[in-house]
């Protein structure tokens, strides 16, 4: 199942499911005790929203908005594909490298990306997004599966200059609109090898990132052991599980993303997010 | 004027002002038209609030919350006090070191700070927190103090090896449970000279911190122009603005916290928020 958050003309928001090359909305009996995806997620009614009624609304008619616009929590994974440790200069992490992200700072699908003001050096991370399905402190690896409701591709797009101004990452990683989730979440069950499937990040149509996504350093059940270490794991989280080698950062020369380019973070068995970028009003 | 949130004994969450020793709870008209102290901040409406017709509590009747239970943003300045920056080896900073903490890591006043099961070096960080009560993206330092709704006091309780497994400090600033903040917010208006204030963290009645909060290696204004350059500051958005030297973690031998403990962050014109300690179940 394909579950996505959208919004009307008029400015209303929604969800629903993906039907054919469509989407077929929460009928009002859901809408009316569910008021989003998170708490659709929440109730593990996700069968429920696959019997909606609602209408059906072509993808032309609304816009995508990340499958999540309002999660608890983005957590996202730095420096964990091997293949970007090593471009980095880095050796192989113990521990999750670990900073945040602002729903404000993530759009979805066929929104432009918003190049800021304050920096051009704004750089594209292709990468699996885990999204919580069943709240959880202290999960074992063993059980982690269990906590998860599904997937979708994330670009966790980068000012890299302010990424670096400390040794916290935050600054680069938060600016409004900078980076995507999207098209949707495809539900955990239609994706049991998600390890087995391929990330590839296009710039303007050229292959820029690729890997399979068995190539992280610290794997899923060892991140969300980890992180509900610390704190509880609650449905709609959506844990971003870093990127591999190939950023703009390390290219030579380096190859930031500016007005009038499509970045596009593809996912086998789940999609394409594809996202224009524009600069600042 | 001092802004609380509070839980009753049934649950029940609600806000108010203090009068005299007590709470002059939100009355009926104002929690109908304001869910939360959140809200009324949103709305402008702390003057509609310190006309409340509501009961009198006393303090000793409700559990005090953080009195922002559910900001947008806990942003958290680190290695801000020129005191704590040398300490630390370090150099004057350019830029803010920033870092987030999510709500469910700061408890309200006089409820126990909990040492994880995960880890026992459990520090104290005494900390003046700023309360942003006008929306702004790219605000200039010289208008930064009109988006300062008031100022509280926070523990930014850090798990210390958690914060140093990588270089990112989330993992130990994040535990459930291990920060807190309050008692109240003082409105901005009561306190124009902020920067005049002491801090002053005490463990078990011993001063192991003290600080004007004019050392500031970065100062408010310059924070709130930087952090507005990454993303909107929406009104109850907290900015924790670091913390002087005297850390346990750089004591010889290092000072950390134990069940049993009673935490206290002072700064003069505000209060002081108190906490014991205990070990998570």
């Amino acid at each position: 199942m394909r579950l996505v958050s959208f919004q009307l003309n008029d400015g209303t928001q929604s969800y629903g499911v993906i039907e054919g090359d469509a989407i077929r909305a929460a009928d009002t009996a859901l809408t009316s005790k569910y008021a989003d995806l998170r708490a659709v997620l929440t109730a593990g009614a996700t069968a429920e929203l696959a019997g909606s009624t609602g209408p059906v609304l072509a993808l032309a008619d609304v816009t995508l908005l990340s499958p999540l616009p309002n999660p608890d929590k983005i957590i996202c994974i730095g420096l964990n594909y091997m293949s970007h440790i090593k471009e980095t200069g880095r050796d192989k992490p113990k521990h999750p490298s670990i900073f945040t992200r602002y729903p404000s700072s993530v759009i979805g699908h066929d929104v432009p990306l918003v190049r800021p003001k304050a920096s051009q050096d704004f750089d594209y991370e292709g990468e699996l997004a885990v999204i919580i399905g069943k709240e959880g402190r202290h999960i074992a690896q063993a059980d982690a599966w269990d906590h998860i409701a599904g997937y979708s591709c994330f670009n966790d797009g980068s000012i890299r200059d302010y990424q670096i101004h400390t040794s916290q990452f935050w600054p680069g990683k938060s600016f409004d609109d900078s980076g995507s989730m999207g098209p949707w979440i495809v539900t955990a069950d239609d994706l049991p090898d998600v390890t087995e499937q391929t990330l590839t990040t296009r710039i303007n149509g050229n292959v820029e990132q690729q890997s399979k996504l068995d190539d992280l350093a610290i794997s899923i059940p060892e991140i969300i052991a980890y992180v509900s270490t610390v704190t509880k794991l609650l449905p709609g989280d959506v844990i971003a599980t870093g990127t591999p080698g190939g950023v703009g950062k390390f290219r030579k020369p380096q190859l930031y993303m500016k007005p009038g380019d499509v970045a596009e973070v593809e996912i086998t068995g789940i999609g394409i997010l594809r996202n224009g970028v524009v600069d600042e009003a």
